[in-house]
């Protein structure tokens, strides 16, 4: 999707670590009128599948999902993290393990809230190591819902995501493609640039 | 706000412990009409302000805050929590402690993103004994930002969130104010509503 692109070009910092930092417009600055473009997107990707809830996981993927969440006329619905495991008898529950921040945390969703009579887009901001999307799509497969698709703002390719999630089949729309990142450079190459071969000789 | 009222009757869990369950259509499962429709309510009550910049704190906050700051056409921002200090030349940082939870914790937002450039309005949905919107308070003096009012959906007015930021001196809004619940009868009590003379006769 090109104004994402455009925009992680323009706003985006490459920082040590293989981190893209997109604060400025995506997730501690929201840049509103971008949602809105990233919700039309999902919608005609996903419209014919009788989307009955989007689903995401608190924090960042919050502002995203929600403008989803209207554009399809539907009830969003957010995973919420626990340090400690909160089991009840109310509650799907999944522990995911974070790479980047090294710590593992529970993740919860009332079984009032998501049924098997659900057909679920699940939406986040990021898919880097997939361990996110895996505890959603636990989630789901404990609640017997169905998952329509995934709609990804910025997937970094290079951490293998879409392979941790492969089991579950799932039909993945990516909006910004990230191939490398060059903290020395700022360099930020998507899926589809043309690497350049008078750099390479 | 008639129409959160009426959503908090008709789907509102009262638990023990003044617990206020809206996870039906606010802060897990979240209902997108609604908040189109609270936005529109605090739209025209700040329109004249000249807002900026909309601002909240993670989680529970950004799915509300993130439509009026589309209602304004401004950006939303949000402060993030950490369990740990995250002090850098890059953030203005406050310890907010959460008698709910009975932990504290930092929260942080970048100077980059709230300068003294910006006239802000706080939005959240509950006001309860007010930590969490003094540090909200906090970070915008902090940053030297002007404030132009404070948005709540729901206000518990028995636990003195007023009280707590009266030193700010800011214009609250609250859509829904609470006086008292009952877990036993799980009777809500809203600001206004007749006491029923009869029954305590």
């Amino acid at each position: 999707m090109e104004q994402l692109k455009a925009k992680i070009r323009r706003e985006g910092r490459v920082l040590p670590g293989n981190i893209l930092l997109v604060d400025q417009f995506l997730n501690q600055q929201v840049d509103t009128e971008l949602l809105l473009d990233m919700a039309e997107f999902w919608y005609e990707r996903f419209k014919d599948k009788k989307i009955t809830k989007v689903m995401t996981i608190e924090a960042s993927g919050i502002a995203i999902a929600v403008f989803v969440a209207s554009r399809f006329g539907v009830p969003l619905l957010f995973a919420k993290k626990y340090s400690s495991t909160n089991v009840t008898r109310e509650s799907h529950e999944v522990n995911i393990y974070s790479y980047t921040k090294q710590v593992s945390y529970n993740v919860a969703i009332s079984k009032r809230l998501l049924t098997s009579d659900d057909t679920v887009l699940i939406i986040d901001d990021f898919l880097a190591n997939g361990q996110a999307l895996k505890g959603l799509l636990d989630l789901c497969r404990s609640a017997g819902a169905s998952v329509a698709g995934v709609g990804i703002a910025i997937e970094k390719a290079f951490q293998n995501g879409r392979e941790a999630v492969k089991d579950f089949n799932v039909d993945i729309s990516s909006l910004a493609i990230v191939e490398a990142l060059d903290a020395e450079t700022g360099e930020i190459r998507f899926s589809g640039d043309e690497v350049k071969g008078e750099e390479r000789a």
